[in-house]
């Protein structure tokens, strides 16, 4: 087995805004570096050492804790404006001036809004799993994916095998995979998510979902080249919400992947990471 | 410029269930073989050289005018059902048993029923510009769609621009480039589709359309691993009807083209080139 760099890369602090961001960097300085934005309920371990792994060799590839998760200090904003802007913090305390943006779920809406607050610091943007402002996305979701997430003290992180993954025998068994993959870290590991960010990002979710809607006329704003991926059947922001970005988006292409749900990246990594490259080195 | 084993391979004739087949025939015989199966008014001169020249270093290409189109005798028949078995001769009387299957438009809408009705001689299928039956593709496009293709006589291949293509300057761009690959052919042309054949068709794409709903359900019955492909804004076939088949079909991937239309793959070719043979050579 290669080594593996987001396993082992160690966690490292930066002050920025008033905030100390706990953060992983590491791969090839070569191309535009890579920032994440996490996921509801994600800390730097639940990124999937996988994806980044595979991406690791071409980019920077950078993951970090927003204000108030894991290790990272601060409060956790409850809107997603706010998690964007506390984003660009970390980014702008980073010195970079041109990044490529990968997020996921919540952390695709906080995507959204940095790269529409600050197109000039993004290249092009990868979006899984995620639905635009104003969507309904929540308001659509089916009524047994809300108590999904309360079951962290039960499951632990079993717990995002029926949020992530379908029901089909293929689609629990890659989700097996992810979860050892996401728990493979021995040393260093992050710390979870608290009660009062939970809340909070609930609350964002809550908002961000129940916008008023515009048409989603935001989107014609964002420029950059734009990757929107899902799976078939997403639970949590309903595969639909991808369509509705991608043809409101001015330059956007659609990926959507067999048999899978909220987390079709972390079922298909390897797919994902060579179309996402692919993407992003063109 | 590489030589163009699409501009290049003869014309060749093959006598099967009565009908005397058009075909050319060219690249590696390695993988699968790859039969493209043509859309509305299209001969053997609408398959776009850059794409079965990119794809053609990975597998054989074989490329068919069905019954009573171009120089295949025969009478077009005025039914999808009729058009897949014709070509279901056709693929049986050159003797393959095992093909990957890409087809476009109203070729798309062939090569779901020859996968249905032979689902042990498809290995992978590639849906561009398509749509379920029933889907009421035809009567959702816009009314200015229709009129485009009575224009032949006065446009010539001009003609395809505003039905495969955007109004964008990239996009027409992109259209020109497309229109001077069909025409680069210089000797052992195609005959052009009759009236009589295009009117048969016009019935076939106006059933398949208009067939009675049935959610989709024959879909279900689609096993094979399928990539569908189309643009942002296709007038032929909306768009929304590549989405319907993608969550019908049970091993679907979708890919969406940003700023393109009916003919996204035209206007990328290179680039759906790869995608294509990343999909089949999975």
């Amino acid at each position: 087995m290669p080594p593996s760099p987001a396993l082992t890369a160690p966690t490292q602090f930066l002050e920025a805004g008033g905030i100390r961001f706990a953060y992983r960097r590491f791969g090839t300085p070569a191309a535009t570096p890579l920032v994440f934005t996490q996921h509801f309920m994600g800390n730097l371990d639940n990124f999937d050492p996988a994806i980044a792994d595979a991406l690791a060799p071409g980019r920077e590839i950078i993951l970090f804790d927003n204000a108030g998760v894991g290790r990272s200090t601060g409060t956790a904003p409850d809107t997603i404006d706010g998690m964007a802007a506390d984003a660009v913090r970390f980014i702008d305390g980073l010195g970079l001036t041109a990044i490529d943006l990968l997020g996921h779920s919540m952390g695709g809406e906080t995507a959204q809004l940095i790269t529409l607050n600050r197109p000039e610091l993004v290249r092009r943007l990868v979006l899984v799993g995620t639905g635009p402002r104003g969507g309904f996305s929540i308001a659509r979701q089916p009524a047994t994916t809300a108590p999904l997430f309360g079951k962290r003290d039960e499951l632990g992180d079993d717990m995002w095998l029926p949020i992530l993954f379908t029901p089909s025998k293929e689609s629990q068994a890659a989700g097996r995979a992810f979860v050892a993959r996401i728990q493979a870290r021995t040393e260093d590991r992050d710390t979870p998510v608290s009660a009062e960010t939970i809340a909070a990002y609930r609350a964002a979710a809550n908002g961000w979902g129940s916008a008023p809607p515009d048409d989603f006329a935001y989107l014609s704003h964002i420029a950059q080249p734009t990757l929107v991926v899902n799976g078939s059947n997403d639970v949590v922001i309903p595969t639909i919400n991808s369509y509705h970005l991608y043809q409101h988006l001015p330059q956007a292409e659609l990926w959507l992947l067999p048999d899978s749900g909220h987390g079709a990246h972390f079922q298909y990594p390897a797919l994902f990471a060579r179309q996402v490259a692919g993407f992003l080195d063109r």
